[in-house]
């Protein structure tokens, strides 16, 4: 049992999760990187896999400690009867997405799993007494956070972007953006290049506020105020950050190109150049948390549920981004853990290591 | 002499300006569906063809009432020595800058020129006594306007994006957005459609304002109070006018190519996405005036200047949008013409047609 596991919660049972997670391993090739366990309703699965007409099987059990390797585990954590209306949120859907995550959170503490892999939720439905947040983000911060910041960040292959502030109303935006708070954002996002995407000496392209990015002060004074003195105190500290940079034009160039990370600071600005450049295979990934967290960065999108219409690109892009962020963590903690101990952790990690892959 | 007439100025002297006019004019072919005038000075554009070995040659004219169709002419408007500095703004490029829009305005007046091309400025460097503007579209609004408010368009074969509000701080963009202002916009952008680019029943996507457009009054109230009920007042006017929708929902699904245009809230929200889809052939239209100006939607360029690198694409893509637009806006006129006088102007203007096709 050497393989990571990924544990998987379905999200919303009347949108795309069963037929992305099916999809996803239809080819059993997968199966060879990773042991996955869904925490879910072989009776659910069974009617999405019906109604799109699916080979994908999956191995029933009642418990993660019962799992086989080689096949796709489906942990049943769903007692009550569950209604299936397809493409309409509904609190059955909802309690039947938080009874995933809960069951796969459990898991974890137990050490059961290594890393976690969401279909989508529907933000309104799922919410109940033991879900009270804005999404999954805040959800994992406050389970399996222990004290860290969440920070998204979204990518695929030709980008990684986080943003500065989030859910926040426009209005708000501009006060939001402190000093504190992009040094803050800078630091999670240059750990987590260098400790989960094993990049030495990442670089960070920091996006202005203002259009422009200010013009020099013609246009707001945020970025001569705010976003560079923050960027300078971020160099002292060993971050490599660049920037500030006209959004329109940064992306108009393709300038992401030439850095490992960027950070937005607003929803919009990063957000929407992201997904029309990604589409298809954007991954998002929960930085900044002890538990590695990846889902793909579409919804339930209730309009093509079981319809069959649905891509699993994304989805599978989350699974591999788990498999490699949780690996390079491993070698990035060897690499810096305490020399003596290094030594001996060093011979029993490399025999794993060359196991696993 | 029945060619559209093209008045282009040649920018920024230096910068990529005259590298793209030569380039876009090195296949004669353009020549047969419209007369070239560049307001220029044929030593600074003989100095810029030498420099990088273009082989388009030019017919030097002191009045575009001189002008030869079937060639590039080039109205010698810059009597003064100016040094020419690849890649950096000077004060004697913005002033060359600035001589070339007055020759080309002056002319317009006169009705030497149908439509306007610019090429590319460097805004500080054009300031001066009779150029206080933050841009083109300012000075040409107040020299050719007529009192008409104009309106960016920017549009490339996939989608024409409009703002509500342009060059404002962001903290300074929810305060703009206004019910007037959004009507206003709508009004001349539907407009626009119709009579610039005959679409006879314009459907046109407006964006929240806030992420996810608000998600119903969670994150924002603008979009209930101010864009909805702006949007319904266009749609008693018969403005036909879908949204608001999410941004980063709205770009990610690809979701423009089901409208004519979109009308977005502020700079980076529109642009930031549409610079990245369009990179090359964006063109930047000016709507809402009399007159018909387009320009490419890239600046000087001056980390390219002078290397022979610079793509002609987007300055060509100008043009024909020019042209187009031109013809559209007479056949649209002709039909909501007076009908008595339509009946005159019909077989004029048809025989007219016939010819330039």
């Amino acid at each position: 049992m050497d393989k990571i596991k990924i544990g998987i919660t379905h999200g919303d049972t009347n949108g795309v999760g069963y037929e992305v997670i099916l999809k996803a391993f239809e080819d059993p090739t997968l199966l060879e990187l990773c042991t996955p366990i869904v925490y879910g309703s072989p009776k659910i699965a069974t009617y999405h896999r019906k109604a799109m007409e699916l080979g994908t099987s999956f191995n029933t059990v009642d418990s993660a400690e019962k799992i086989t390797e080689g096949k796709l585990n489906m942990v049943d954590v769903i007692k009550q009867e569950v209604k299936i209306e397809l493409g309409q949120g509904t609190e059955e859907s909802g309690n039947a997405a938080l009874q995933s995550l809960e069951a796969a959170m459990e898991d974890y503490k137990k050490g059961l799993i290594d890393v976690l892999v969401t279909a989508p939720i529907n933000k309104h439905c799922i919410q109940s007494e033991n879900f009270k947040f804005p999404g999954h983000t805040e959800y994992i911060q406050d389970r399996a956070g222990e004290g860290n910041e969440a920070m998204m960040i979204l990518m695929n292959n030709m980008m990684r972007i986080a943003l500065a502030t989030t859910h926040l109303p426009l209005n708000q935006v501009a006060g939001a953006v402190t000093q504190e708070n992009i040094l803050g954002k800078l630091r999670i996002l240059n750990l987590s290049l260098k400790r989960d995407f094993s990049l030495s000496s990442p670089r960070i392209a920091v996006l202005g506020l203002n259009p422009h990015a200010g013009d020099n002060s013609l246009i707001g004074q945020e970025e001569q105020e705010i976003i560079i003195p923050a960027m300078q105190q971020a160099e002292e500290e060993g971050i490599n950050c660049f920037g500030p940079f006209s959004a329109d034009g940064f992306f108009g160039t393709a300038s992401f190109r030439h850095y490992d990370a960027v950070l937005a600071m607003y929803h919009d600005q990063g957000l929407a150049p992201f997904k029309l450049l990604a589409m298809e295979d954007g991954v998002n990934y929960t930085a900044g948390l002890p538990i590695v967290r990846t889902s793909p960065d579409h919804g339930t999108a209730y309009d093509i549920a079981g319809k069959g219409m649905a891509s699993p690109a994304s989805f599978l892009q989350a699974i591999y981004a788990a498999i490699d962020i949780y690996r390079n963590r491993i070698s990035y903690d060897e690499a810096h853990a305490d020399p003596l101990q290094k030594l001996y952790h060093d011979k029993r990690e490399d025999r794993r290591h060359t196991h696993v892959e």
